[in-house]
């Protein structure tokens, strides 16, 4: 195997480029392989496999940079750069990350995960280079998703006006993570459709920037009549208008004609966008064909494509999914929108039977939740569904062009809490926090499946803005009955009168277990399933507090800074009751087994046994 | 006058075309006069009053929906739209709003003042009436610094491709608030720089738009070969390859001619663009002279331009200006970046004096958030200085690109707390709340313009992000010598021994007077000056509540939820210690005089005084 002597971009370099492609497809078969045991994100990372062996093959890094955007499609890239043997590692505990991770290796220039932030990261670098007078390259890959987000377009608008060197790599694949939606992927289609991708165009664009007589005076008409012409010749003009200089569009999987025009863009000094196009799912014939269903994977099986956990067990995301669709049919004012989640979301089938009340705008979160802030100013009942840790990109929308106008808007924040394998940036464990100090939005948690479909009920009832979290999870139904669901208003589950656990969503079942353990040993604890993280069950919590001496546990999967149990205590403060906050460190919290890391940071039925005892029953 | 009769668009439409020259000329006089008295934004709301009169005499108000971007430019269309008579009270406590307010006026949709979202209200409202069936026109009014903000791109792009019937008024002043940078600018320079504005080159746009032997198999070949054409004759094709029909650009002073164009526009059933023209401060000399310094404005001699009180005594804003060139003279990688407000957060001289160490990057706090990232991991300090407001725009990328990756980034953050008379959507009350969500953020806030430069210097000199969040206010100095800034730590400014004041920034001095105050009733107030919040001085905490009989009274300009108070009663939780907050409520604030709303809200030094009366030392 070429593989086997591959320890860094040093290593690459003394290859021959005809061996390049031999090393791609192994380089292939151990993505894949892997990918088939710990899952991740294969059809992106297959996709950029030649893309990253000419990069490292062109570029000297780690004193040139890369900046992958998302990070999700490393995996070539840190098969290179000295991980190989730490591979089979990835996405678990303990092991190295699925995306790029400054902690891992000096290739790695950022932490990422979250979408569109890479050409900002570039230009911030680029500048520092400049400013010190050197002259390494700062490289950012960006799919045809991710620049359609908002801050990667603020970012072009910047780069192109202050002319500094700098390379932004335009991975095309026709997706983010769902087709690509947005005028913009109509025009890179237009441009993919091109007879032929042709390098004289290119130099016939270069011919035109260099025509030696065009003076200053003459540059307003010229350049008018030049811009005519060449967009007769080069395809890229939208980008040639924001002050890049346009290279492409070039075959993504061609090594050698990427290291050409790696080398070309390399030379020029100004800041460059070049257009690859590639295959997502590239080299692997299930994921070529299905590639949205590929792009974040569990374990599958490699000969069949099929999952080796064949998981017929209710998750939160597919009760939300079929209940917004039973809602829908009874309340056609009912919108669903999506920023580019349309499958993680659970809302392909919503797509699929109300295609004209369904909206994927592409990975905006901040248009999304504006976008649906309008609709509900006109009548409409949309619910913005998206992942905890992306909606904080809208928290400035969520608070000005929603709450402000008191307009009812639902957001269905999935992947709330420990999201397990993804890691770092995807945690959902900060919505709590940073959605609480927003005036007039309700924020309300199930307990189970059960009351995720009363809570959408509940949702669309009111008038009013309201966010619903709940986790990245299998359903673990409570055996207990589900009462009505009222504003504000908490549930007593279980009786009880030495402690009371004051629990929200997915943390009720954990106090239910927690108080089992207790009974064991004589203690009798009561449980309350909070249901409102705003506005708090206040009555309920002080009558608790009444009635169990004083004894408060609340439970949530959420940060402490800014939650529900210090909103809790801010409750009981003056009351005399003693409320201890079963909650998340306020840390980052990297990837691992979900229960596992509950279990580490208190929030097990185990460690909330330990934490009444240790307070109030000690022996 | 004319206006004497205009008492709504329909009074307007009963005029004839050549009166309303005239009636601009009696809106501008009133524009000027009122602002003249009351502050305002001046240059903004003359450059739009006959854009102004011509939408509300083309298009059917209420019906159809203007949506103004921002709102602070709504001044004629308030005066159009019933409350001429109210104009005088604009800005004033109890008054009508400087922006557009939904409680105010069936003929504003929404309540603005968050830049770069009105094209996706827009948006949001025109797919409801699609849905409906109905057909009234939906209309965006943004100008040419908001427009590059991230989320108009994202819905530009979104727009583009649903084709939904929708017109975006391009208001095209050369500026936002300081002159406008980025490569979309300097395109619209050179549409502006075309030698005339003509109408022939719309009809030979639409000539070609019409061509009926377009087929679609020679589609591509022609389309390229249309859109080359296409460029040499109409200016806009950025916005064409967005997905949008291109008008302009047209003189946003000729209302004969807007009048037309407006009623082309009403006629075109997808997405336009119209691109118009207009002079920033038009009718008022100084304004024209100086449209940057006359955007918002106090108030001023009309006669002279000068304003009514020359207030010389020291602001925050000042403070932070001198202190942060004096850093940068002193450390060559300080770095100041703003978002489209030089002079508003005190940077004109930074950029005057280090122009190569200052970044505009325009109104994109997102991006300039990041692109401080990207500096700082490139080794140097940036310096971003943005308000409260609408630094919450960037919350997810100071979570995820500054403090995941541990950068030195400092945040100055203006406008911290109550800000008069720009009411709700600019107040900045919620930052100590949501910033302390993120981990490893240092958060400090000085109780003096002394502390602030401290502060800054402290803040340069750690390699962690930091925050520093500062009123808009005149510096009160303390009447004590402030001590060296040390991490986590506060400083104890007055000893007692009844109860303790710990109080943040802002309300330190209003702390002293309150405990000045209780000293005449023979109560001894311990007041604290905590400068960090997060991490809170837990030490000091426990000692003064130990000292002072548990008694503590917080004191923060921020919302109570989440908040430094809540912060505190958390730490103080299991102590015995009775933790009152006094903090502001969990509400939208509107305009006002801040001493009388901070006073009302329970935090002037009388009402801190009644806390403390009516908790523990009731007569």
């Amino acid at each position: 195997m070429i593989l086997d002597n591959i320890n860094s971009p040093q290593d690459l370099k003394a290859l021959p480029i005809d061996k390049l492609p031999e090393l791609a497809q192994e380089i292939r078969e151990l993505i894949i392989s892997t990918t088939a045991e710990n899952g991740g994100h294969l059809a992106p990372n297959l996709g950029v496999v030649e893309l990253t062996i000419a990069l490292h093959y062109v570029f000297d890094t780690p004193t040139d940079k890369i900046i992958w955007d998302v990070g999700h499609q490393s995996y070539t890239h840190k098969i290179l750069t000295g991980r190989k043997d730490k591979f089979a590692t990835i996405r678990q505990e303990g092991g190295i990350s699925g995306f790029c991770a400054k902690n891992e290796s000096e290739y790695d220039c950022f932490t990422t995960g979250h979408s569109s932030n890479s050409i900002s990261l570039a230009m911030g670098m680029a500048e520092a280079r400049d400013q010190r007078g050197e002259d390494n390259k700062i490289i950012a890959v960006i799919g045809d998703g991710a620049i359609s987000g908002g801050m990667a377009l603020e970012a072009l608008n910047h780069a192109g006006d202050i002319e500094t060197p700098l390379l932004v790599i335009l991975n095309d694949n026709e997706m983010s993570i769902n087709h690509n939606v947005g005028a913009l992927n109509s025009y890179l289609s237009h441009i993919r459709s091109h007879p032929k991708y042709s390098k004289a165009k290119n130099n016939v664009h270069h011919a035109l920037d260099r025509i030696p007589w065009l003076g200053k005076h003459l540059a307003n008409f010229i350049s008018g009549f030049k811009n005519g012409i060449k967009s007769l010749l080069v395809p890229g003009m939208f980008f040639e208008y924001l002050g890049f200089t346009y290279l492409g569009p070039t075959d993504g999987h061609n090594i050698k004609e990427l290291i050409e025009i790696l080398r070309q863009a390399a030379t020029i000094q100004r800041p460059v966008l070049l257009h690859t196009i590639t295959v997502k799912g590239k080299g692997y014939e299930p994921a070529e064909q299905h590639p949205y269903n590929w792009h974040g994977v569990e374990p599958f099986d490699i000969a069949t494509g099929m999952p080796k956990k064949n998981n017929l067990q209710l998750t939160y995301t597919s009760a939300f999914s079929e209940s917004i669709m039973g809602l829908a049919e009874e309340d056609e004012n009912i919108i669903a929108i999506t920023a580019a989640m349309t499958d993680g979301t659970g809302l392909a089938g919503f797509k699929k039977k109300f295609p004209g009340r369904f909206y994927d705008v592409g990975i905006a979160e901040q248009h999304a939740v504006t976008f649906a802030a309008g609709l509900a100013n006109a009548g409409k009942k949309p619910v913005v569904a998206i992942y905890s840790a992306f909606i904080q990109r809208a928290y400035d929308q969520i608070m000005e062009d929603v709450c402000l106008q008191k307009l009812p808007v639902i957001f269905a924040i999935d992947r709330a809490g420990i999201v397990g394998n993804d890691g770092y940036t995807h945690q959902g464990i900060y919505d709590i926090s940073f959605l609480r100090t927003i005036p007039g939005l309700t924020i309300m948690a199930p307990a189970d499946a059960r009351e995720l479909r009363m809570m959408l009920r509940f949702a669309v009832s009111t008038e009013q803005p309201v966010a619903i979290r709940y986790p990245k999870a299998l359903d673990r139904e409570l055996p207990v009955t589900i009462s009505e669901i009222e504003l504000g208003r908490a549930t007593i589950i279980r009786e009880g009168s030495d402690l009371c656990f004051f629990a929200l969503g997915s943390m009720v079942s954990v106090a239910l277990d927690a108080a089992a353990l207790l009974a064991q040993k004589g203690i009798s604890a009561q449980v309350v399933n909070a249901r409102f993280a705003a506005p708090i069950d206040d009555l309920t919590l002080r009558n608790c507090a009444a009635n169990c001496h004083g004894r408060i546990i609340t439970v949530e999967e959420n940060v402490q800074e800014g939650g529900f149990g210090v909103a809790c205590q801010m409750i009981l403060a003056h009351n005399g009751a003693q409320v201890v906050v079963a909650a998340l460190p306020h840390t980052f919290i990297p990837q691992g087994c979900r229960e596992h890391q509950l279990d580490m940071m208190g929030l097990s039925a185990e460690r909330l046994v330990e934490m009444a005892c240790n307070n109030w029953f000690k022996e």
